[in-house]
C-alpha cells in the first residue's frame, strides 16, 4: 500500500506552486490546510491589508517554508510564471474580478464560495474559462462534508429512487460577525446593509445541485425568492454595543429569512434558505426527497420505504456504514486533518490533484457560474416581488448530452469505486 | 369545582342541536365525538351515499339517541327549523355551497378542512356571513393540537421575539388513499388528477396565522407556489396494483412536492409545502422563528437565546410544561377524548359553545376565507409559472384595527388566562 498521505494524494509526485489571494482568518485558514501537504509550494501571496499580509507571511515561514513573495495587488501576484494555481479567499465581490484575471494569466483558480453580484459575471467566469481553457473552481467544501457525500452516495445508489424534491440551506447565526464588520474588516456587514436575496446560497445549495445532475443531464430553469423583514441584527446591536451604536437602528437591506424556490429542467423542486440574522444553532437545513424515501438533516434521520419500519423515521447513523462515500472510509482511516470537519482539506485536494492531473475540476466553471448565480437571481426575484426569474443556461444547451466529468476519488457527478481500489 | 365535563363545556346547560352532512370516515368521526357529548342532539344526517347514510342513522341510535331524519339533499337539512348549526364533512369542493347555504337558514357552520377552488368562493363566504350574521367556522382541530397550542401560548408570551418566520405544511404519505379513492368514493383522487397548487394548506398554517394574528393586525399579502413533478402515486399503483392498471400511467396534475411563500404585511414570511404523495413519516413540518428564538417540529426542540446553551437545541419537551395551555392543561387533567390526539374533540367544543354563547366563533369567516383561499391563489401561481399572486384582504381594510376576538377558553387570537379560573 501507498503511505498515507500519497492515498489521497494520488500517485503524481510532482509539487504544486499556488498562490494565496486574500488572507484574513478564512484565508489563512485555508493557507493553513495547504502548509501540511508536502506535496504543495506557496511562493507568493496577496492581501490589501498590511498587517494581514504580514499575518500570511509569516504562517508560511512558521510552517518552516520559506518566505514568500507579499503582494498588494493581485494583478502582479497572477502575473508570476512560477504558480499553477491561485486560491481566491478576498470578500464576495472580489472573487470574480481576481478570478478572471487569473484564468487570463492560466492560473487553475480555486474560488472560495460566495454569491455572484451580477448574472453577467458569471458568464464572463464561463466565456474566460472557454477561451483560456483554465479551469475555474468553487471551493465549496461542503460538497466534501461527510454527511452531503454519504447522502451523494445514497443518491448515486438509488437508495431514494427518483429525486423529487431537495431542501437546503445557510442556517448560522452570524449576528457578531455581522455586526462587528466594520471593526474585524469583514464584508458581511456591506451585503447585509445594502442587498436583499440569498447572498450565501452555495454551502446547501453545491451539494444538492451534484445529487440532481445539475449541468450534467439537467439544470436549474427558474427561481423565486421571498424575504422576510430585517430585524435581527439592529437587536443584537442593541443588546451587545447599545441603543446609541450607528448600528442600532441602520437599516438593513437584507431579510433575516431568505426563502427561494428552484425550479430543475426535469422537474424536481429545491428548497433553499438564508437564515443568518436570528438566534439559532447551526444547521445547513439538508433533505433529499425521492419516490422511495427521504432524508433529514434537522433530525438526522431517514426513511426508506421497504428498509424501514412503516412510517417511522430511522437514525441516519444506521445507514452510514453502508453509504459512506469511499472518498470518506478512505479519509476517516487514514486520519481527519483541517478545519470544518475536515472538508476543507479535501476540498483543497480535489483542486490540487485537477492541477497535478492536468484535469478539469470537480466542480468547474459552469457549476461555479450556476451556484453564484442563484444570489443575483434572488436579488432579481425580491426586487421584483418575488416574480420567477428564469435561470441562465451556462452551458448553452451543453448539459444536455454532457460527457461525464473527469473519473477520480474527488469527482461528485458519480462516485468512482474502481478509483479507491487498494493501491499495491 | 364544577364537574369534569361541564369544565370543558362551559356553564350553559341548554342543548345544541346540530345536523351533520356527509358522513364518510371523517364525518362518522366528528359524529362520533359529538354523541359522546351530553348537551348536543343529532336531530338531521345527511349524505348522498345511501349506505353511509344509513351508517350514520345507525351510528346515532346505537349511541342510545333518537334516530336522527336522514337525507340526500342538504339543503332540506338546512332547512330545518330545529337544528342550531351544521357540521360539513362532505369533499372538498361542495364545501362553499353547503355552508352558503346553511348560513342563509341561519345555522351555525362548522366546516371541515379544506381548500378553496375560487378566490370567489371565499369571497361568497364572507359576504354571506356579513349579509346573514351566521358565524361560519372552518372546523381546523390542528389549531387545538395540544403542541399547536403550547407554541400559540409561546408566542404570546413573547418567548420567540418578534416573529420574522414560520414554517409549516401537510407531510403525511397518502398515496394508498389517493390511489383507492375511486373503491372508496374518496374525492383526493379527483383533486389530484386535475389540480396543481397546495390543495390542502390549513392544518399547518391556521395554527401559524393565528400566531401572526392574521385578520387582526396583520394579513397575507401575496404568496407564490412551485410544484414539483409528479410520479409518487403512479409508482405506488404500479408496485400496488400492477403496471396494467389504469391509474398506474394516469397523468397526474398535482405535482408531488408543492411549496408556498406567503408574505406578511408587516414583513414576515411563511413557508407552506405540501407532501402526501411520497413514502415518508407524517409530519406538520412546524417552525415558528423570531429575534429571539426557534422552534422546530421535526427535531422536537427548541432554542431560546438567554435560556438555552449558546447554539445547542433544548428538547421541547422541557419547555411544554412550562407553555402548556391552559386549554389544554384542563383537558390532560380531564381525560383526553376522541380523535387525532383529542384535538378533534377540543376544535368541537369550541364550535358548541360558540353556538350556546351566541358569539362568533374563534375561527370566523375571515379566517375561514383566507386560509382556504390559499389553495386557488396557490394553483394560480403554479399556473403562471411561481408569479407571485396578491392575497385579497377578506375584511376589506378591517384587519388594520380589528377589536380583538371574544375571550374565551377556546380563544385562538389570545391566551385568556381568566377563563380558566377554578370555577367553585
Amino acid at each position: 500500500m501507498s503511505n498515507c498521505t500519497s492515498s489521497l494524494q494520488g500517485s503524481c509526485k510532482k509539487k504544486v506552486r499556488l498562490g494565496f489571494i486574500g488572507l484574513s482568518g478564512r484565508g489563512r485558514g485555508l493557507l493553513g490546510n495547504v502548509l501540511e501537504m508536502d506535496d504543495v509550494e506557496v511562493p507568493a501571496v496577496c492581501e490589501v491589508y498590511e498587517d494581514r499580509l504580514q499575518m500570511g507571511i509569516e504562517q508560511v515561514e512558521a510552517a518552516g517554508r520559506p518566505r514568500p513573495e507579499g503582494y498588494k495587488d493581485y494583478r502582479k501576484l497572477v502575473k508570476r510564471d512560477d504558480i499553477d494555481g491561485v486560491v481566491i479567499a478576498t470578500s464576495w465581490t472580489t472573487h470574480v474580478e481576481i478570478a478572471l484575471a487569473a484564468m487570463k494569466a492560466g492560473k487553475y483558480v480555486g474560488m472560495e464560495v460566495g454569491g455572484a453580484t451580477s448574472v453577467q459575471h458569471c458568464w464572463d467566469l464561463v466565456k474566460t474559462y472557454e477561451e483560456t481553457g483554465t479551469p475555474c473552481m468553487m471551493l465549496e467544501n461542503c460538497n466534501y462534508g461527510r454527511v452531503e457525500m454519504a447522502i451523494l452516495n445514497m443518491v448515486k445508489k438509488n437508495l431514494f429512487g427518483e429525486l423529487i424534491h431537495c431542501q437546503c440551506g445557510y442556517e448560522h447565526d452570524l449576528r457578531q460577525e455581522v455586526a462587528c464588520g466594520y471593526e474585524n474588516r469583514h464584508y458581511r456587514i456591506h451585503n447585509y446593509l445594502n442587498r436583499n436575496g440569498d447572498v450565501y446560497p452555495t454551502h446547501g445549495l453545491g451539494p444538492m445541485a451534484k445529487c440532481l445532475n445539475i449541468n450534467r443531464g439537467n439544470r436549474f430553469v427558474s427561481l423565486t425568492s421571498m424575504a422576510s423583514k430585517s430585524r435581527g441584527i439592529n437587536e443584537w446591536v442593541r443588546k451587545n454595543k447599545g441603543e446609541d451604536h450607528p448600528l442600532a437602528k441602520a437599516k438593513f437591506a437584507l431579510g433575516d429569512i431568505v426563502t427561494t424556490m428552484i425550479k430543475c429542467a426535469h422537474g424536481e423542486t429545491v428548497l433553499l434558505i438564508h437564515d443568518t440574522s436570528l438566534p439559532r444553532p447551526y444547521s445547513r437545513a439538508g433533505r433529499v426527497q425521492g419516490t422511495k424515501g427521504i432524508w433529514m438533516e434537522d433530525n438526522k434521520s431517514i426513511y426508506i420505504e421497504g428498509r424501514s419500519p412503516e412510517h417511522t423515521w430511522e437514525p441516519f447513523e444506521k445507514y452510514l456504514e453502508e453509504f459512506e462515500h469511499p472518498l470518506w472510509k478512505e479519509y476517516l482511516s487514514l486520519g481527519v486533518r483541517g478545519g470544518h470537519g475536515g472538508m476543507d482539506y479535501l476540498v483543497l485536494r480535489a483542486y490540487i490533484e485537477s492541477i497535478k492531473a492536468k484535469t478539469n475540476t470537480p466542480i468547474d466553471v459552469y457549476d461555479t457560474a450556476t451556484w453564484m448565480a442563484v444570489t443575483a437571481l434572488s436579488e432579481e426575484s425580491v426586487a421584483t416581488g418575488s416574480s420567477p426569474v428564469a435561470f441562465p443556461d451556462f452551458t448553452n444547451g451543453k448539459w444536455i448530452n454532457r460527457e461525464p466529468g473527469i473519473p477520480s476519488k474527488y469527482a461528485l457527478d458519480n462516485v468512482y469505486e474502481n478509483c479507491f481500489k487498494t493501491e499495491t
